[in-house]
């Protein structure tokens, strides 16, 4: 029998593992032969999308046999207002996760460098290891991104971008804005923020920093997935720049926006209501998950965001041992990679009933996962 | 003032022109100022989707709070059902446009050759030039694309793949199964075949050819977007050996599926009387197509697509000014790039009402064009 050889692919490629950032709940339910009773654990806004946003997704459905406009020159006009901003400031993409991998592209060739926190959200780092780029990470300081850290590693390995998430996923913590100005003003030259606000309109006043739409050091990340509620729609976008901006247009996928996901975001952004009840009932949520930790010694880090890192007063082990107690339990929850941040697990901020039944076998896992 | 720098590209980045692989609708109507009466021009299904994926998208709305699942689980296992291959042999993505690009990230690195056809599907060509690849490009025969030529260029310049849609876009011809499968034969060893077959469900029986799903030589790829009546919702699909599939997932947006667009999708793809309702109303279009275009001395290619491409009995110029003619008068229709298919116009099966418009506007069209 003759040799039928595969596709010849890539050094690059033939290197990268299978890995996957994330495993879904969907395939740990497949696994486990039976649904979540609580989905806790990704950081989605159970207090669903705006009505309006589903009325338009709806609306947009019978319409869903055109391609979406390529500019989400609607979306974007609206958001450039919403922002004062030009429209040249915005690029709108298949949420942060898509224009992430865009910008490393644009920027990360084989051997480049950039810097991240260890323990930073990991779809960046794999995007990263698929371009070629060489990943620096630095330790969080007390349970934040460590800007002067970040700042001092990108200097020495000089690195076209650094990563920073502000509020950080997964610790829930935040920097007020000056400290992000600060951090920008000390940039080395060519070395462009990356700054992940996903979860900023969650987070106090005073945590997103003015910054000029020409700026060329740092570009914006925002998205309709967590506060909006729209994680499945997946729409995210930029503000940065126009010559970066334009630069997306080189490599994106320019139908790659669903017309019915254009039509969600556009919808949620006009809906302040629905935002500011969502922003009222995460806080309540936050509080919530707070006692339900306290009242079983687990202590809650402050959060700027849609979940709470419970510090569970041991090593990883022991966290691990409770977030695979509570997933036995039927409640979906996730867990930080790298110490000393993965001695807490990470809840999301359900709704009541979700809470309720946080409450309700929390305890019985815990006493699970201390068995001897 | 000091010199603020901006980010630091990629060579490959800086080298990339601004480029666009089509110009939407929606950006000519910004420029024109007002809406087309008749959407011809994008090959999208005028006839709708299914109402079953229409209800499942209005359905799936509430839920758009969660992300997709990123395995798209319930839909490969559908697909791999509705095409009796293994969940192992087909892969999901934002179009077949979202896979093309994976699929070049994987097989291109600077410098890497493939081969595909003068004036075929330009996105294809955009990736490659995104990844640094050089593309050779063999002329059409006879308003086909050629696969002895595709072979012949493949293993003069060491192809890693060469791109082939049957049926073919632009022109609407294809050729039949047993075609494709001595093609598949002749590949040179190393050399995948991209077999682009969006328009598969719109041709005659027979032009699909039977593949071993473990076949590593070519990976089949299929979409919602156009006898489905989805492009707006962006689900595109691949069928390949395993371990082809598999690798898409070293480098795929993982999170990048709308779980609006999944729920469509696997509902559109169980109602098999819509598709029926389609291919009949598409055909009818074709023929109408056809007899418009007679009526006035444009000759109908023939069409195994949603499509008819009008040969105008010109020059590219010549086609060129009916094109610019119709878009005038309201009606978006696109035209072929290279020569000597450029002396064609393409004009997509559109309802009877838009086509009632086509025939009516396109006489004035005509004479305008010819005007000296």
């Amino acid at each position: 029998m003759t040799h039928t050889p595969g596709p010849r692919f890539t050094p690059l490629a033939q290197s990268l593992p299978a890995t996957v950032p994330f495993v879904g709940p969907e395939t740990q339910e497949r696994a486990r032969g039976r649904p979540f009773a609580a989905r806790l654990g990704a950081n989605e806004s159970a207090f669903g999308p705006s009505p309006r946003a589903v009325a338009a997704m709806a609306e947009a459905a019978t319409g869903a046999w055109m391609y979406g406009d390529p500019e989400s020159h609607d979306l974007r006009a609206a958001l450039a207002a919403h922002h004062r901003v030009g429209m040249e400031n915005v690029i709108v993409g298949e949420g942060i996760d898509g224009l992430l991998g865009y910008l490393v592209r644009l920027l990360v060739a084989p051997g480049d460098t950039v810097v991240t926190s260890a323990g930073a959200y990991p779809t960046f780092n794999y995007h990263v290891a698929g371009f070629g780029g060489t990943l620096h990470a630095v330790p969080y300081r007390d349970d934040h991104e460590d800007p002067q850290a970040l700042l001092d590693m990108a200097r020495a390995v000089d690195a076209k971008a650094i990563y920073l998430a502000n509020p950080d996923n997964p610790m829930g913590s935040w920097h007020a804005a000056g400290v992000i100005t600060d951090m920008i003003d000390a940039l080395p030259p060519g070395c462009l923020l990356l700054l992940d606000e996903a979860y900023i309109e969650l987070a106090p006043d005073g945590t997103a920093p003015e910054i000029a739409p020409d700026d060329p050091r740092v570009i914006r990340l925002r998205t309709f997935s967590k506060a909006r509620g729209l994680a499945g729609a997946r729409v995210g976008y930029g503000i940065a720049a126009p010559g970066l901006i334009s630069a997306f247009g080189k490599v994106r996928n320019h139908f790659g926006m669903s017309r019915v996901s254009q039509a969600a975001a556009l919808a949620a952004l006009q809906d302040s209501d629905h935002l500011a009840k969502v922003v009222a009932k995460t806080a309540a949520a936050r509080t919530r998950i707070a006692e339900i930790g306290a009242a079983h010694g687990l202590r809650a880090l402050p959060s700027a965001t849609n979940f709470v890192t419970l510090d569970c007063g041991g090593d990883g082990a022991r966290a691990k041992a409770i977030l695979e107690a509570l997933i036995a339990r039927d409640i979906f929850v996730r867990m930080p990679f790298v110490a000393p941040q993965d001695r807490c697990i990470r809840i999301s901020c359900g709704t009541p009933e979700m809470l309720d039944l946080l409450a309700e076998r929390l305890p019985d896992a815990l006493a699970a996962a201390t068995k001897p």
